[in-house]
């Protein structure tokens, strides 16, 4: 299911689909402010229903879907765009994710989106930041979920390093913690796992550094409070707190005896490891003092749905880093762009194309379709595809990039009808797409050294019938026979191209 | 079969695995300057001998090797590093060009290396460059091979741009003119398809603009001499001398029948798709008049060797570029490079490592690693070997590449055996050196933030035990940690680490 741009609504809602938790958030949006009305979450425990195949159980998807027909009744009604929904880690490491995906949708009647670990990342800075008070210096977030933590150090509304890491508080109570028992060494096993996670990130983020550390999600907030009824400090964490409080998980043994203020029953399992892999974050970053925040992902996904229809689009800003950094030639993007944009307004009825979701999948393919030549050009078609794919790409989730990645890939010689056809109907739309994008290509193929002219386009179910001015094909035979060779490679893909 | 640094012989000699013609040049290299000795060249036809699915005949590669029995005779008794061949087009495109590689280097007892189409211009340029007088303007280079055609804009000794198009003129005879007519139809579509490939890169090359056009190959030579033959010209290439052949040909109307001058019995196949593809790139680039130089492929391999010990080895140049734009972290890559190379000296008896050849590519991977990094945190090992597979890195053969994306691809988490078992006998040795890669990256984990203190290293066949100061491992958990972590990558392979 294609995301749409969004509209100017009033109400909007986002939906964090969490490896420990389900999120949603419904707002109202007034003149670029955002005024919460209503929020939900349940313990769904996705991340703890994939099995060693990285398989998303029966049981598990069905927790999911539940929780989700719950959260409907606030968005029914609300039109394609106000809603966004992101997944996470679960979902990012859920083999079968395409499964649960679809139920999903079918509940909610809106796209689901699985995201990066960065771009989570610059989903939670952006929710904080929106939170907490506007001061100058650099803040520190640390988000721990249940199957991912992100690290952010951020500006103001500037996240200047992104992170994340595959350690989680219900992934690692799975690991070192599934029979309910907490010993040192177990405890030890967790927190060495965390810091070794870490390795790869901390001198980096203390080459940056920051003047204050702040952390979001239940197990921070849990920590803060457990800390705080055992008389260390008032809601904050420190290393103090977290010395207590191990001392005191020890002292329990099991966490079915953990009776602490602040958490509630469901959090008890993942206390253990939670706690684990914040004192590795302490130790490693040397943190004194961590204060808690409210905002989070569902925040973040919020002011960014916002910001799409405010002119502040970050996937704007983010294809434009792309193209110059890999040197794209800017004047023969916006020809290709150009003339892509004006042959999807005449054909869009007959190949039931959408104006807004499928116009800006065209612009950005056109946008990027070249970058890959930076890398090499033999085959630069599928290195282009390749940093699409691969780039944490802001503001992009995955199936975007996907999407946008196979365009790339098609947009010369063979087009890879199989890949097409793994993104079920939608694929088929796509080739359409495709078949446009090649199409601008070959028109501008000798990139603005000669005036082209205009051209009637005529598309039928599988075919696509260019005119061009009487006379005008015999004075350029080097188009013509461009456009026949194009004509058959688009045969392969049972796709008829008429050029006259 | 590995290539050694080159050292100061006397004698040296390049061998060009062209797809028409088979060349070898022997010269005497002598401070800095190389004097020719002996050159050989034989139409051995390779191109011909591919078939639709991209295999190389028997037939063929038994040309390829006869001839490569008599070049042999001249490089007998040459030492390692001091012969270099390398095979173009026609091996590119085989698929099973890995057997005939096996029977030339048995054949030669030198290495074969296959090189990528920009490469092949670059070293096209440099034996050019110091075939011609030393100008101050830009020069255009084209060089039309039997199966793909160089185009190069170069100043002094500089290329400032280099491509490679698929098509050659053994390629086109086979594809346009395989029954020996002539007619202007047949000569069209010739002419058309090379059109088409230039598309791609006339606005390139005109951008950067030049002062003189050169052509180097046996085609450009005979369309000159022919065109000499004819009245027009004296060996150079105009307008007027294409169209007077062009003429020519299709009175004639069969290969048969070519009597021109200056074109040898068995070059009057390819002649005509030779014709259309110059007339092809004359047009393109709007060209008045080409010169035939000499100095070719081979000439540049010979000053490639020779620069290789003279402290101008362009593989460094190529290496530092890689790691200036994807920002590298240069210390840490100077940090695991020292470390690696000092682990090598200490196992190279007992893994039968060669300091030299096995040093040159360990100090590759250590420095261009972590190059993923920079397209994204997530799988980043992935990123840089596909960046290594698929850039074109100045100097490098296809071959070195390959084995240098593998070693960054093993350079963390699971070590692909089966990708390394590809490279046969050199597989063996390249997991040692990926083993010691891993052990200098993890040596060195914590970024230079600590001390690291001596080790011992213990090398058994499929073992590396690794002895710390006593008490050191107890004091520093995370490293013990992170090498039992390393254990089981390694047991997965086969391997034992130890660390005490």
């Amino acid at each position: 299911m294609p995301q749409s741009p969004v509209k100017n609504f009033s109400l909007i809602a986002a939906i964090d689909l969490g490896s420990n938790s389900f999120h949603i958030v419904l707002a109202k949006a007034d003149h670029g402010e955002i005024r919460i009305l209503e929020r939900l979450g349940e313990k769904v425990q996705l991340a703890a229903g994939i099995d060693e195949q990285r398989l998303l159980s029966e049981e598990a998807m069905q927790r999911g879907v539940d929780c989700l027909r719950r959260f409907a009744q606030l968005t029914n009604g609300l039109p394609p765009g106000a809603v966004r929904v992101v997944g996470t880690n679960a979902l990012r490491e859920a083999r079968n994710r395409s499964e649960f995906i679809r139920r999903a949708e079918d509940v909610l009647g809106h796209p689901v989106e699985v995201i990066s670990g960065r771009e989570e990342a610059r989903l939670i800075h952006l929710g904080v930041s929106h939170t907490l008070a506007d001061t100058p210096g650099k803040r520190l977030i640390v988000d721990i979920g249940g199957g991912s933590t992100e690290f952010i150090i951020g500006q103001r509304f500037e996240p200047l390093l992104r992170e994340s890491l595959q350690m989680g508080c219900v992934s690692y109570t799975q690991r070192y913690f599934r029979d309910g028992k907490i010993t040192p060494a177990r405890y030890a096993q967790a927190y060495t796992a965390a810091r070794l996670e870490l390795m790869g990130i901390e001198q980096g983020l203390r080459r940056l550094g920051w003047q204050e550390a702040v952390g979001a999600s239940g197990t921070i907030r849990a920590v803060g409070l457990a800390s705080k009824g055992g008389g260390q400090g008032n809601g904050e964490l420190s290393p103090e707190g977290i010395a207590w409080l191990k001392r005191k998980l020890f002292k329990l043994g099991e966490v079915d005896k953990l009776e602490l203020d602040g958490i509630k029953p469901d959090r008890r399992a993942i206390f253990p490891a939670g706690l684990a892999i914040i004192e590795a974050i302490f130790d490693a970053l040397e943190l004194k003092r961590m204060e808690h925040s409210e905002g989070a992902l569902r925040e973040g996904v919020l002011y960014d749905l916002l910001g799409r229809h405010h002119h502040e689009d970050v996937r704007e800003r983010t294809l434009s880093a792309l193209m110059e950094r890999y040197h794209a030639d800017l004047e023969q993007a916006a020809r290709v762009e150009a003339k892509a944009l004006q042959a999807l307004e005449k054909v869009a009825d007959a190949w039931q194309l959408d104006d807004e979701w499928h116009g800006e999948l065209l612009s950005w393919a056109a946008r990027v379709h070249e970058i890959g030549q930076d890398i090499a050009h033999y085959h630069y078609h599928k290195h282009g595809a390749y940093l699409i794919e691969h780039s944490d790409l802001a503001g992009f989730s995955r199936q975007d990039q996907l999407m946008l990645a196979l365009l790339v890939r098609g947009h010369r010689r063979n087009i890879p009808q199989e890949r097409f056809a793994e993104f079920g109907d939608e694929g088929v739309q796509l080739i359409r797409l495709c078949v446009l994008l090649r199409f601008a290509i070959l028109f501008h193929h000798i990139r603005g050294s000669q005036e082209m002219p205009q051209v009637q386009l005529h598309a039928g179910p599988r075919s696509l019938d260019v005119v061009f001015p009487a006379g005008w094909l015999q004075a350029n035979p080097l188009t013509q026979a461009d456009f026949e060779q194009e004509a058959g490679w688009l045969q392969r893909v049972g796709f008829d191209l008429s050029v006259r």
